[in-house]
């Protein structure tokens, strides 16, 4: 943390900030400048934030300097996680296919879709059981009959099963069937959410929220990892900007940047970011491209009657189509 | 819904375009346009969602016409809501003041604040007992003890309090102590601590996501009133901008589009969108002077000491000056 | 400038940072603090941008902790500027209204506006002569006819006219018949153009960019003091943000960053930041409250027949209202 | 453009509508729907703007439903637009590389890098005579000393040069040196610039701002188009978001919308859109997957003296790289 001056702040005023800054505990360390003082402040790790001295008389501004996200940070552990789900490792060397519809419709869709996407090369099942809807009159999943389902396209195809759990009180349920329990975006910062998978012996799909930053972000997973549960898998989903041609923008520096900051892998979510299929694949090959970990991608057997995101869903000739591009394309990559 | 054709689409497509709305049994109308036909689709109520229609062949674009929201809209109630709470009413022609410290810390720091409030003018009383923070690492909040705290201030000073409620499972103790139950901006989408709020006896004080649309913020606002709880206080808090000069970018035009759209009172939190001190004030002013139903305000006996959001804390004695402020700029405004 | 070092840094990288920056002739002042060194950077004021340390090995971070202007800040100036217009002056103190059409489209209209803004209490005329438009197919403004127009009026109402100047070319022109010129947010940094402000003897009305931060507003602002030019009037007039439900948002807390940072007048724009009419008079409330400097508002005769903008120009009756609004509350806010 | 009536319309109130639309020479054509009226408007490219139909009683909306661009779009032309550039052809099938320096700063660097970028494979030469910069204290470009500079680097090492012309002054000037004029992202809606290069012989590369709207980026080309030159290059270069991690957050789905929307041939920045050098060439990787006709990217001899943006541009051994990677992507992507 440091504390900027004002370049006409008097010494009585640096005084004062210094011993406010001591009164806590802190050490302040105070550094001359061309134009003015700084202060910085050392081992600020306690119970009060330290930015209510920009309220200060002479103080002009106060600044962060460390990031503060501990466990999930590549400071902290330099080395890749590597999640391993069944078979199936996300993570450093690996590029993931997570495919399947929006949301479990019926046994037979499911299982169609599952068995066409495993043949394609996905690596593993999606598919909604409890959907988080804008409007309460939208369908809302098939509940646990969707979990039940899911576990009959696990069986059947072999392909472990991804599925997003709503809130705290349906973890265990949804724990119990799938193989990765997926936290969706408006529950990024769902705290008791998170904590409750810190303690879950599933592997975690953490979806970054619309607006929030990678620090934010990063600290959600602080939540999980600190609750004792390491396997972490990030997903980019498309940032909410002014632009209004797609869902949301896919923000593809997140990849570069949380794998710099962090040793957790980092997925991307093209279907959501896009919102409309023709934009699907290609923004399947710049994930690709730029480096991300995997892809999870919305497929169904027949869009024009998915009962949601019919839109975006690929088509089955489609799919099979993206997962040759990948191959062809991770082929080049990774010589 | 609006299917908007291409200049150069072909009577075949606009034929098939029409033959897929039927075949959902919907109705097709298109209308020949200058330049271009349109396509009306009437009762679109249905389970699938006719977004999929913008990638059908000579198809440009679907446009929603409708809103989606229908209880909290003012073409279904043209009356404004009253929320009333003990003696207070929240709503058309009040301007309700709600004024506490962030986080409940200690009984003598709540009760101190508590009865400093009331002195100065507020009618609630607001404070956290549970904190949803971005760090695992600070304060949390006091849980039920808070609770408590929060009950001898409301029997001490007799303001009824608000605090927030962070999730599903904690709603019925949450519920057993509050007068109001705040659901936070991070929860605006947590559909099931809607659906819960939906059954409570309690008026729910419900955030507007950092960047949730008016149309999202009605439509989770509806999770409630059809789960058949017609007690709502909307509260624009702020919304996530590329500005970095306040925390969030207080959209005080959001006031004047919900009182137009919908029944609900709505009210302004200053404090978080500024995350500074200095700007509390003068846009608390700015929101009287535009005509939300009231404000929620951060105040503080000693910020320097407050365990979360000291730097936008208020002290007494401003407190007691936006009270006066307020009352003086009411008078002018309602002649 | 902050150069956060990474907690793992070795000796000899941080050695190394040092040496790059004393290579450039800056000085390296190293600050060992609890997890990590951070090496301050005084005198930093070169041509060269130490930006570039950032991808220096064992870097975390490279922070900017002063901002870069000068001659706009409080600290250069502690003084608030007044800009006098004729007799009126703008800025401490003082409310200033400036109202007329979007466009000047005939002498009619022009000087039929002009009587009522100055009858309902406006200090200022404004009027485009010269409209930027999204479309080339839009209406342009009538050019220098239109100047003479505004001049006219000038002459029969007696108040001083505000008008846009699109580019550098035409500012000799516009400054010849103008009393203020104004830069749209669109020319915000159109570098040309405010090097020919800043030599000019007329006061500039800058407009802040749709998407420009505080600092690249001020920025600007030092661009025509350093030419020569004192007189600048700040206008805010919304920013770009996903909010759809104007036409931009309105940023009010700008105004107090804007005098807490600067000695410059700054004023609100209603009209463009709403784009609706009824929007504009309680923002404009809001922008009196939160204590700008004035407001520049869009008024037509017959907003039905205007040629731009005519959504979001104000009825006569309705411009009466709001001076009438303003005085009333302007009252109350300066005891 | 569709007005959309409130469910509790009065019939007086849509037949008031109808007559005012009529009033102004539209068609008006009324659609009965479920629950409201809709008001579709014919032929309304007249010069008055019918969105002010908005405020009428009754409207609950105003949507429009046909795009403002003409002579930018497919429906106008629908094959794609091949610029060409001495040998170079830029659009349609072809992939582009522009390298060079942020700025000229002198002749022995300009020389260095043309001939090791010219060797690397780029295909054109760029670099800044005039730099429009933030600060008047930064480097501002050396000016037409720069120019001659560049037509040294053109006469040398073959390659076409592109720079940016900062505004409709030097214009002249600046298309007697260059092969390709770049307009700004800050110039984007400079409407005098953007009518000067519609009458130049060279082409012009359109660079899109910060926080413009495809439409409007389309519409700035329309100016451009309108004015008699066909030979425009788009640039998608980042727009503004919350996101902090990176300068702006790189819209690659843009690419997508133009290739659809548009004939003209749309390339990547993704040196201003990082502002960093390590994300440039997995950004720019993630620019050909995705289907860009092109790049322009920053490469510096010694980038830590780079007199502007030295933190973004490639090393070059890094643009060789970076060269050698397009050719493998585009082998594989173009079969």
């Amino acid at each position: 943390m440091l504390v900027v001056m004002d370049q006409n702040a008097s010494q009585e005023e640096i005084s004062s900030v210094v011993r406010a800054i001591e009164a806590q505990g802190l050490v302040a360390r105070p550094i001359p400048g061309g134009q003015r003082v700084a202060i910085g402040i050392l081992h600020n790790q306690g119970p009060v934030d330290p930015l209510w001295l920009r309220e200060l008389p002479g103080v002009k501004e106060v600044i962060r300097v460390t990031k503060p996200y501990k466990l999930v940070s590549r400071e902290c552990k330099p080395a890749d996680t590597l999640v391993h789900v069944g078979d199936v490792s996300i993570g450093n060397g690996h590029h993931t296919i997570i495919a399947g519809p929006c949301a479990v419709e019926s046994e037979s869709q499911a299982l169609a879709i599952g068995r066409l996407v495993k043949e394609a090369g996905a690596h593993l099942f999606r598919g909604g059981a409890f959907k988080p809807r804008t409007s309460p009159y939208s369908f809302q999943g098939l509940g646990e009959e969707g979990l039940k389902i899911l576990a009959q396209v696990r069986d059947e195809t072999g392909l472990p099963v991804v599925t997003e759990d709503p809130d705290h009180e349906a973890f265990d349920l949804v724990e119990a069937y799938a193989d990765v329990v997926q936290i969706g975006a408006r529950n990024m910062q769902s705290f008791s959410l998170l904590r409750r998978a810190g303690q879950s012996h599933r592997p975690i799909l953490l979806k970054r929220g619309m607006s929030a930053t990678i620090e934010e972000w990063l600290m959600a997973a602080e939540y999980i990892l600190e609750g004792g549960n390491p396997n972490i898998v990030l997903c980019e989903r498309g940032i909410r900007t002014f632009a209004d041609h797609s869902r949301n923008t896919l923000d593809l520096s997140a990849v570069l940047v949380v794998q710099k900051e962090s040793h957790l892998p980092i997925i991307i979510d093209p279907s959501h970011a896009a919102g409309r299929r023709s934009q699907v694949i290609p923004m399947s090959r710049a994930a690709v491209a730029v480096g991300a970990h995997g892809l999870i991608v919305e497929v169904h057997n027949v869009p024009e009657k998915a009962l949601s995101d019919g839109g975006q869903s690929l088509y089955p000739e489609q799919f099979e189509d993206l997962c040759q591009q990948v191959q062809v394309l991770r082929r080049q990559l990774t010589p």
